[in-house]
């Protein structure tokens, strides 16, 4: 309601251009063949990008957390979007997800660490043990984020299991 | 004015009891002489405790950062309560915190390993960088938390200093 009555005050040419541009999305987003992210070509800009570490792939749940991680800079590797995680309440399992076009790119070849960045929560941690068990049989390394107190956290405030994984998995203090 | 017309409504004997309590605690609570936790004794019950690993200290903030740790059941060493962090805005500076007792106490021998569990804010990590710069000419091991996703956090909700911090120190996939 609210987008139709700030629609109807606009001009009537602002909108048509408006509307085109929904058609033109609907009908040019396209997902990228080999990481499924969000893409104009077949390819996306970053599986296409020579620049990018191709050894590398960081698994992720949707096209938001690639978004989440280009922001950071940290990271020069490619994606792989699963388009969620495994969740029976939701009815969603393993073949739902590229869990399979995953493992057929690491068995293709060329990539040497696949990074798990799912959410740390019971579903994701779930997925992970999933796609690692499907890669145990490839050579490939499997990583996945470090977990421990949040950037500006009170430590008292901070949740026990946190708290408890940041403590035994301290490192050394660099300067 | 809630706490009196509460006690104004209690049986007279019931706060007399209490107020002899609060007498007491102000009388009886001490501080460990040798880690500046809250304790009855002039040692504490953690430093007391044998069963505890003496060669490793964590240095906190507050006496509630002790309790919160405590509260993971992932730690089995001795603690340092600075009672602070070097704060020029609040006026505190590294003379008000128990920092050059624990200088004397890694000098004096028998410490392996300083772990600074100090708030991963900016004041935290200047106090955090102080004591570094003070303990560089001991051999002790100087260790941080580690800084990550926290459980449960949705990922693309994750700040992006600690969404790129857990990217950069990831870790082997432990099934």
């Amino acid at each position: 309601m609210r987008l139709v009555l700030h629609l109807l005050r606009r001009e009537q040419q602002d909108v048509v251009a408006f509307a085109d541009s929904l058609s033109e999305l609907v009908k040019n987003v396209r997902y990228c063949h080999v990481c499924h992210n969000i893409s104009d070509e077949e390819t996306c800009s970053i599986c296409a990008n020579p620049a990018r570490d191709h050894a590398t792939v960081c698994v992720v749940e949707t096209i938001q957390d690639v978004m989440a991680i280009e922001a950071t800079h940290q990271y020069r590797g490619t994606y792989h979007v699963l388009g969620g995680v495994i969740s029976p309440m939701d009815g969603i399992g393993p073949q739902d997800l590229e869990v399979e076009s995953l493992v057929e790119r690491v068995k293709a070849g060329g990539i040497g660490e696949v990074i798990l960045a799912l959410s740390p929560t019971m579903e994701g941690d779930t997925t992970s043990f999933y796609i690692y068990r499907k890669l145990a049989a490839t050579p490939v390394n499997v990583t996945t984020l470090a977990r421990g107190v949040a950037q500006n956290d009170q430590l008292h405030y901070t949740d026990e299991v946190t708290l408890g994984r940041s403590i035994v998995d301290r490192k050394p203090f660099k300067a």
